[in-house]
């Protein structure tokens, strides 16, 4: 039977619910640009595979991805001026995953935890679950954990990887992480070719509005996507798998 | 290459937008019961799929599916109370269709179709788009059009499907086009063994809050699903493939 | 004693609301272009005069009507282009209604019934309701009813006021229901001499934004008005009004 | 023809406004306790009396009222706490006032007069006229006056009608101002024979929340309504009327 | 220890809060033009100053205050044109009013008294506690009073300070008891010689949008400063100072 | 002059604005717990001096404080649990941002520098500056500057500060860098003999809602603030004030 709850029918999913308490997940993606070599979906799709590996090791679901995320910045994501980068206001991400958090608890789900794709998204996320928490009451069932999923790669993994040091998880947007996880998971949809020379981009302790787009690479590449392999996009995936796997096993009592 | 946004990379994207202004095309679906045999996902599923088969046809490109929708309600979508239905509030899913358009407008997109494939999105649908165009102003070069896929079925071919009388679309929840459909697009995801016997909804011509529950089939399938057929799917498809192609390119001039 | 709320001390509505348990109504209108032969409050004047005939027949109460709707849209009102049509955001809509019915429960209104004139206005009205019914409880008394007048016409009646066959009731803005219910109710505001010549409006299965003002009769009126008469609008008042009755005293227990 | 707006057809009201820039009155209203002598649209039925009156003097037109305001509070209206009183929240009603303000300009209006008769909606009005006239930006010819009704009582009238002294606007609820202007516009809405012998109410320079009910008299009756009269009603009619056609040829240069 | 909450540690504002229920004082200010002899944050100062006084002498807590405030309105604050004036929309100051009324129930408190120093601000704050207290629901310890400081001035008082008669708070814009007061309490921000010579302000009893900026003096006082002294400021401070005290025992039952 | 731009008259306020076209400074700060050794108002103590030193450095202004800002967060702030911690909802903070930010544009200030004091506000400040940014259009001369102050302390003063090697911004919370701060701007206000023993927090790669407060060290501090001395304040004061005055002479031309 399918993890993913949208091939699903309510009858199954029900059963499940009622009978197994499965912890669901929900990937929080974006339609962002990554790069001529990666696809505008790259968060929604990492976001959405990385929560069906986890779910099929804890017995999970997998609801259908929030596809759309917050205003790209040019410090982490490249910035809201790229063509294709699709991006809501901060109060209509807060609604859609309040809402969406409030309707988990209502099918008798407990355990949901918010897989976080993109890191602009990070703390909208963050308030449509403690408007859900808030508005579902002290009596509520249901316990809900949010992260990011690049968080859970390990230092020694990162430390192979990154050889000649880690330039951290914001540069990381369209580069060495990302890339390798695709290459990984979804390899038909990275064009290894065509990943740019720039030099990663430098960016000041500040952000200046209007954006300063000369800061970005025209690339949309934050910091080098040279040497990704899917082979490292294996091993991060399985140290974001197990670690996650982990820490859902050890917070929801599996 | 895809017709698929989330599959291109923004370089792709971008360069078909400003060379060749392409039909954008935005599924409308909803996290919905559609009964025992069809799964949850159904509304973005179809909406999906036939957005891509008439961006095949017309030269254009499917965006993510809005996957969440707004409340099923009784008479439509079987009620709200139904385990596996998640729906979000009519502000939430307004705020999320004006963020969107607003996005294609600003990526130079100046052709979109929203496909709607939940009865209930259509006026929140709408007011998004309302929204939307109003903040983009009179000068904007966008044109956005709207429908329910299913008002392009042929008369012709709703006297052949349903040779005992049509029963109107609200009724048609789970029921016969929707799983001829699917049985046409993804037949795997369909457990003809499953369709109830209930027998079809009868309506009165009001709403009542609370839900009435009492008054939905306890499957959620409004009106018999029996009959259904791939083939049946394929002559809906076909006809609402062609009907949006066509209605596409006399409305932007193609 | 008067049957309308805003005719009535506190001290009266109290009592009644106490000892009687009466259905209050809340005649949900507009303020928009019907036409050169219907004046601009005719959604509002008609729910009105239909909430007070059932009203007198139930023993209920009419509260001061919502004068402003949704905006309109070309196929079932003309489209919010006209000078004159006056309407309101989705969100406002949702908050006003949100608002009265949250109030009614707390004066212990255990009945009530929102009338609505205005097909634009349905799904903003039901999210109001639900927003409502959400803030109030499963432990709340309140039960609403909520409905579009037309939809009480009987078959019978439709077949003999519309021989040709009936257009439906999108169509039937500023056109015969409308025209013949105000002959009844209110015909000094009617101007028959006006009724246009315009053919009916003949729309595609899709909307366009910007509106496609080309669409609609220059003078609003989406299908003809001419046959209209007093009788016919009385013939479908006491439908309507019967109708209503019917429901209210079936739900409610009365 | 008429001077309502809701009586007029959308042609005439156009070439009205297109021809003669008539000043439109919106009358702000409440729906509200007003003692066990004076009805609960009182707020509402006397704004639209006074607009009619002043549109009859300067040629102008008016709008079908706000007939739902501000909740009341004690010190002004009561409090919120009365059967009866139906009241919005502030966001419902500067939103609604904000839409209404912006359609009146998009039909051409350009001269319109916001009549408030409920003295706590004035600073929501105020915020919704203040969000319409920054939407519509500098360019707009729309110029909007707001006004409370009975500040147009000349101080000799006040001297004349309250021999004792005069306690004030905001005691001035469902008092001799109120009871004696309905006795002028709609007798058969009064029952002079119920006004209350209650002590004028003595409110402290504070207000205390949750309200303390107790400050208010029972009734709802802030100050006393006895030696209302039609007299007293006609006069200040007259002198508000007068005022504000006044006001409105001198701003809007008629 | 300090009176002023934002110079306590957590720790021992939790223990008062759990000792000794104090009450709480939260200043309500703005960011507004006080003439060219006050400074801009006049408002917040005074409340503040005000607060801390009482809170001395009642063994409260005064809180951060808030700095800035609604939209300055032309008869009451000169208008928002003024540059310096730094406004929010009503619905931002509604917000910020009940999510720190909210809070401070959390913390415990049950004595929550908002001080208001700017005439514009009042509904919102009303409003913004009114939505605090519907989400805290009728089993909420808190108790909320509400004022505007200067309605605590003693008629005597009044009468003394302007022999020649009072002009009404409306009109005390940056005037004399604004100026007394900061005399009294902030005389280093005085700067006496700039008092301007304009005449007091004459407002009719209607506004105008777009406001009317000639209506207002060009230095922004509304009624004369002349005469302003620290000894009258001190007179006004001491009696508002032993108001508000004798309003918080008597209601909080110190 | 004073720097304050609470202090000034809007006469000096707007001619300098005009005059000189000041950078404006407005510190974002909160009322939250800062153990048992800080004070409730760190956050807008420490930004508003930082603010201050900078604006001496720059000829720059410095506006009221943010007092109040968004939810802490246990692995940031200790979680919002604690008692005298005070936040907004995340949309309270964005339109406070986004009103404010819009009043400075209107004043003609061109350089605006918001600098924050609490990690928890980043996204939402960052969200109201993109909605100002997006009501005030493409023709603004306003640029704004966002930054946390801390991430102005270079790395050799860290790795001075910290020999056992820097633990992160996020734990930084009433640590060392707080409270040498503190202790170099408002020694009176810290209490050096309450630091607490707690062992540093040692926080998961996720986050779980309801919290975990069991994670947090009862004290709320989140690592050591032994150590702490006003040297080290001193010290990166220092680095915090020339790296801001650096960017802003940079990024504004100055």
């Amino acid at each position: 039977m399918s993890i993913r709850m949208d091939q699903l029918s309510w009858v199954e999913y029900e059963r499940r619910v009622r009978e197994e308490s499965p912890v669901v997940f929900l990937p929080c993606g974006a339609t962002e640009q990554h790069g001529p070599h990666l696809p505008l979906g790259t968060d929604a799709l990492l976001a959405s595979a990385l929560c069906e590996e986890v779910a099929a090791q804890v017995g999970g679901l997998v609801a259908p991805a929030l596809s759309y995320g917050y205003k790209s910045q040019p410090k982490c994501g490249g910035g809201n001026h790229f063509c294709g980068t699709t991006s809501l206001d901060g109060q209509t991400l807060i609604a859609l995953v309040r809402d969406a958090v409030r309707e988990f608890a209502r099918h008798g789900v407990t355990r949901l935890v918010l897989v976080d794709g993109h890191y602009e998204n990070q703390w909208f996320v963050t308030e449509g679950i403690e408007l859900a928490m808030r508005d579902l009451g002290p009596a509520t069932r249901l316990e809900v954990m949010r992260l990011e999923h690049w968080d859970f790669c390990t230092e020694q993994t990162l430390a192979e990887v990154f050889p000649d040091g880690f330039p951290g998880f914001a540069l990381e947007h369209a580069a060495l992480i990302e890339t390798s996880l695709m290459l990984h998971y979804l390899p038909h949809l990275v064009r290894l070719e065509l990943i740019p020379d720039d030099a990663p981009a430098d960016f000041p302790p500040y952000d200046m509005y209007p954006s300063r787009t000369a800061w970005v690479p025209p690339s949309g590449v934050l910091s080098s996507a040279r040497g990704s392999t899917a082979q490292k996009g294996a091993r991060m995936a399985r140290d974001i798998g197990q670690g996650i796997a982990a820490a859902v096993r050890k917070e929801f009592g599996l």
